[in-house]
């Protein structure tokens, strides 16, 4: 089965609704309306069918997600009725599929991940075969198709970064990657947006990737569940303004979803709807190729069931930047380096 | 003024209520009813005083915060009026001040971060005197007062780290550091606790420190609003089962409150609610002292104005952990580190 959120106008201006299909191809089914259907032909009133209905499909996914046997019973009857009056009309406009909660970034590619090291002039860290090593990006900053990429004032240099993203069904704490599957929605596109100079130069503080990250991650058009997904890898393509830039595989990941899924929740809470992005498919960024975005570029991503994620990036702001602190004293600590 | 969240058991069971205070000493008001009160008083009916009085100001400090000059006149009304019906009787059972939809934190504090670099065999990186470097935590593992700390099953070494949480009023992006104030509710204390062992060695993949931090933070027992601060600095200290083990001083910072927030929010979204960490103070962390936490061990944390946030730490967990991979190829992209 595939979601998504689609963006519908009413009463009260534009509103997200979650939509649910047999096929990716559509036709997408609006789930709100759907379950206000069957709750009305099972003798509930018009007006209790609509406002139990909206409990139950709110416009967030995860908070959706967040009522367990409820939601999968709503998506499974929805699905067997396929009512007419929920069909969607037109062209979806989609939406970021989910609202997460939380959103961790790993790097389960090798050439990828070897590639970096290079850049900062490195070894290949020996932690990064040990475990899946990650970060945490800034889920307020999520973007759906089709929306433009904020270029941050600080950066001469974005990149995007070809990648799945997992998301979580529900609450999902210490599982084994055998038992984290049954905690995996399914999978959707992630397109993590990255400003290469700051990002290089903040990395050297040793914190991780932050202001070189945080401006924005596009994710969409849609989730496929993991029942729709081939045993094989997914077939992870790049364009850029139309022009093939990236031809990778999912199979070639050193970690599997289960071992990502089970890392990232081994002594710590992350709730339903929590994204997991993969890591950049190998040679799935401008810097592995030395090539360099522009202003106003659009990049497609494109894998195998998961549709095309479309994006295009947007002017240089401006805005506020730090101004440089001398050593203020030797620090007492660590005279020889301060 | 003085704003926390306390838990109160209801109808339904224990429920996060807010509460107010004119003083830091109590009393403490809860606002909810001090707003049914009011709304009572001015001609509502007794059920949309309540309803409406829900509304307004629900468990959840976020989403209070985001009603914006509602939430500012609410606040000034319970002050105002401190209606005995609101007051709370008895010690309060403080809860995380708020429900943070976010959480970063920094390095702002000289002393430490030199001493970081000298853990890490490396000098102190130029990066962390031309701009704040952060990384994201997880808003999830916020711990209330009292609340035990979860040893996380992957770890042999735990840590405290003193420091002080910035929580933001409201929506922020793109301020300077002078207009940045003007979004920052309070401060708060917080206690980034730290598994030493797995930081330093994931820290070497280069995304900064991630389950080494993400297990669980700290934060309470209250927040105190900007203008209830003294211009000099607060004074921090910890203690260890009760033992002085640090004794700090917030204006040691490098970087301002306002440049922390503006930084952070450079050319991102943080919604209300937000906490960002200033960074461990100046040998306000165990490590630093050459010394360890063991189970059971508790941590208190004192600030000015801020009161005590105490937690003590838990017995180790078990659980699952990574095996290990053996590079599968030599990576085309980078022959020689393969």
């Amino acid at each position: 089965m595939f979601l998504a959120r689609v963006s519908e106008t009413g009463v009260d201006g534009p509103e997200a609704r979650i939509v649910v299909a047999a096929e990716s191809a559509g036709p997408w089914f609006d789930l709100r309306r759907a379950e206000a259907e069957r709750l009305r032909a099972g003798g509930a009133s018009q007006a209790a069918a609509r406002r139990l209905a909206a409990a139950l499909v709110p416009s967030s996914l995860a908070a959706t997600l967040d009522s367990g046997p409820a939601f999968r019973e709503v998506v499974s009857a929805a699905l067997a009725a396929r009512p007419e009056v929920a069909r969607l009309a037109g062209e979806p406009e989609f939406l970021a599929p989910v609202d997460a909660p939380a959103y961790r970034d790993f790097m389960a590619f090798e050439r990828h991940f070897s590639f970096g090291a290079k850049v900062r002039g490195i070894p290949v860290p020996p932690v990064l075969y040990e475990q899946p090593v990650s970060y945490f990006g800034n889920h307020h900053a999520l973007l759906g198709p089709g929306q433009e990429v904020p270029w941050p004032h600080y950066s001469d240099h974005l990149d995007y970064e070809l990648e799945l993203g997992i998301v979580l069904a529900r609450e999902t704490r210490d599982v084994t990657p055998e038992t984290a599957l049954d905690h995996v929605l399914g999978l959707t596109i992630l397109n993590d947006f990255s400003a290469r100079d700051i990002q290089l130069r903040e990395m050297q503080g040793g914190l991780g990737p932050s202001k070189g990250k945080h401006f924005g991650t596009a994710i969409g058009p849609w989730i496929a569940t993991l029942d729709e997904l081939p045993p094989s890898g997914l077939r992870m393509r790049a364009r850029v303004n139309g022009e093939p830039w990236a031809d990778a595989d999912s199979a070639e990941m050193i970690w599997t979803i289960g071992e990502l899924v089970a890392w990232a929740a081994a002594a710590e809470p992350l709730p339903a709807g929590t994204v997991l992005g993969t890591g950049t498919a190998n040679e799935g960024s401008a810097i592995e190729l030395g090539r360099r975005l522009r202003p106003g570029d659009e990049v497609e991503l494109e894998v195998d069931l998961l549709g095309t994620l479309r994006n295009r990036l947007g002017p240089r702001g401006s805005g506020w930047e730090p101004e440089p602190r001398r050593p203020t004293e030797a620090p007492t600590t660590s005279p020889k380096e301060g």
